[in-house]
């Protein structure tokens, strides 16, 4: 196999110009962003970027290299539904004001079809909702099988705001946290893979974005004067995070701690979540649910002999190139999926988010991990999926003619 | 103002090299596409480009450079509805099987921000939506103020299968279309800007898409023999969607037929549908509703001094680039917005579809139009929106630190 790296000769490569291809993740993110049980928030640097070497080009040239095996995969996702399957994924972003969740909506689920993807940003409740138990809202927002579901805020704003204003007893506290521990379990017990990110801003990084909407006309849209209310709270929403984070954190759905001072890296850290996630899911094409022979002969006496006679000239190498796609999504799915276990044996996290590539001395397993990872990336091409995938379309187009019976490799 | 450029000229143009910028609609297409009283869907050449000369390369050169003022208007929509405005938009895509409904959701919607984006399939209806009126079902998904919303099929599959199968009397045929105009009626009044296209691909087209999910193992789930059954019925589907079409295409809501045998002329024109109204609601950013010389200063006190000193270093020339693409995008629309009545005084449409840029002697007004686009498009640079405005993103990059606090103009 490749020659285990240092990630020393990693920067130097990254310093001497390497490739992009070569770059990636040092520490799997779902290790080096795990929240443990003794999660200290005053410990993040939230301009930090834990198990990322490179900078932000590496980071942009890196997620436009593995778009198109996200795509697939949500693709992959969405397929399994219609013949079944209750597999879906929701991720659930808290975050202070500022702190970039819905730049994490517009990013990361932009990478993906937009049909298989359902956002909800949930709001101070109604006087309906608050008529309800606080998960009503949230159950009701759950997404279906086969879809990707992005909470922007969540049921935690329930802990969260009444817990720093004072406004609910130890009880009260205690029994919102288990029943969350018990509705998301139950979430993970219908199929649901849960992502649970918490975005750390700084209070400076904060107070300038918060600046920024004063000074542009194109953002006093976004500024309310109450945002200053809850920025003169920080010390007790950090307080109240800390304890949730460590309350809610378990084993089948751990929260990540994203430094979020760097919007880019934050992007990058939950698009390589989602990533991972999607490939643990280990999800194949549906099958034929059909008698493939009697429908091709039935579809087949319905078309011209002209068009016919041009699809069949390109239909083996056509097939050729489908069938190398999906054996390089399965093999690259399946390496991103044992990352971890590599990485980390017992998938425990450490508790500490730190700007250095934490567990930097063990760096197990990755080497070998990102060489199948970068071979699976340059032959993924032209899958199905979200906007983000045209550059892969723009490649492909060259053997694409104009006359549109062509054109179905898009 | 520039030349007046014949088609001729701007075909060599293209042919030379000449850069996408200088090609593009040489017909709007909203003129070019619109559907009139007379329109005969057996004259639609489904391999025709109306409207535009380029090919497919101009198609995607022109769809990049347009996407930043997409997103930066769509965003201005979202942006109003937190003011109080009731604009909306609604895409309304029909078409048979394989016409390209949801690449179109795909690749239109995906290039805007997918939190200002609400899509809905209908699938044939449930036993809940059966014991409603058929009507129902669509005002439950009609999207609300800011949104566009996109219907992937939709109340007018309740006019089409019905009709085809013979279930529905000629009173009741009258009487669904009666509904669907007073219900199209009520969702203009109420703020909603609808775009309705039909996708009209050739018989050969239909065919061979639907054998490639025959033959490709990674579109099976996409097949279903009774796709074989409605494809039987092309000639009534046809008779039902002209007799539709003319008894639905109304000054306010016209409908648009889009030749989609050329998938990438589908997702351009309908992008540029979406586009051009955009343009024509005149959004402006909103006024600010606080007090902003009291909390630029509220704001300002919270933050520690070496941050605010490179704050204000780069504020002036940050806020000169705001206006600059304020203004940009405020002369893009304008300009977008009046190239119709330049075009097509009456904007009666003409009931014809063919692939030689319909109405061709008659381009007026078009040159101006589209030299003050292409100057728009240069200027519009890295506006706030959607996933595919990450190349601006990427273009505006030199000008942001690694700091984290230095990185909001994304």
């Amino acid at each position: 196999m490749a020659p285990k790296r240092t990630k020393g000769a990693s920067r130097r490569s990254a310093v001497s110009g390497g490739s992009a291809r070569r770059q990636g993740w040092q520490v799997d993110p779902r290790q080096a962003l795990r929240v443990g049980a003794d999660i200290h928030l005053a410990s993040v640097d939230q301009a930090s970027t834990p198990g990322w070497t490179g900078g932000e080009e590496e980071a942009i040239a890196y997620t436009s290299s593995i778009t198109p095996l996200l795509a697939s995969l949500q693709e992959r996702l969405f397929a399994a539904a219609t013949d079944g399957s209750t597999r879906r994924v929701l991720v659930v972003a808290q975050g202070l004001d500022t702190a970039g969740k819905g730049g994490l909506a517009r990013h990361v689920m932009g990478l993906v079809d937009p049909q298989g993807v359902r956002l909800t940003a949930f709001k101070a409740p109604t006087v309906e909702e608050r008529s309800h138990d606080f998960l009503w809202r949230i159950r009701a927002a759950v997404p279906p099988a086969g879809i990707i579901g992005f909470f922007d805020r969540s049921h935690y704003e329930d802990v969260l705001v009444p817990a720093v204003n004072g406004e609910l007893s130890e009880a009260s506290l205690a029994a919102r946290i288990e029943q969350i521990h018990d509705f998301e379990r139950e979430l993970i017990d219908s199929g649901t893979a849960l992502i649970k990110v918490a975005l750390m801003v700084s209070y400076d990084e904060q107070g300038l974005r918060l600046l920024e909407r004063v000074d542009r006309p194109d953002k006093h849209w976004k500024y309310a004067a109450s945002d200053m209310d809850t920025r003169e709270k920080w010390f007790d929403y950090h307080a109240v995070y800390q304890r949730m984070l460590r309350a809610t954190s378990f084993e089948e759905a751990p929260w990540y701690v994203v430094p979020a001072d760097r919007k880019w890296y934050a992007r990058l850290a939950v698009t390589e979540l989602v990533l991972r996630t999607l490939a643990e899911l280990e999800i194949s094409w549906p099958e034929a649910h059909f008698d493939v022979e009697a429908e091709r002969a039935r579809v087949r006496a319905t078309i011209s002999a002209g068009a016919l006679a041009r699809y069949d000239e390109r239909l083996a190498s056509r097939l050729d190139r489908v069938a190398g796609r999906i054996a390089a999504v399965d093999d690259a799915a399946r390496s991103l999926s044992a990352d971890e276990a590599a990485g980390n044996g017992n998938g425990s996290g450490n508790g500490k988010v730190d700007g250095n590539g934490s567990g930097n001395g063990k760096v197990r397993g990755t080497p070998g991990g990102s060489t199948a990872r970068s071979t699976a990336r340059s032959t993924v091409g032209s899958t199905s999926g979200g906007a983000g995938r045209r550059e892969e379309e723009q490649a492909g187009r060259a053997e694409e003619t104009s006359t549109g019976t062509e054109e179905r490799a898009g």
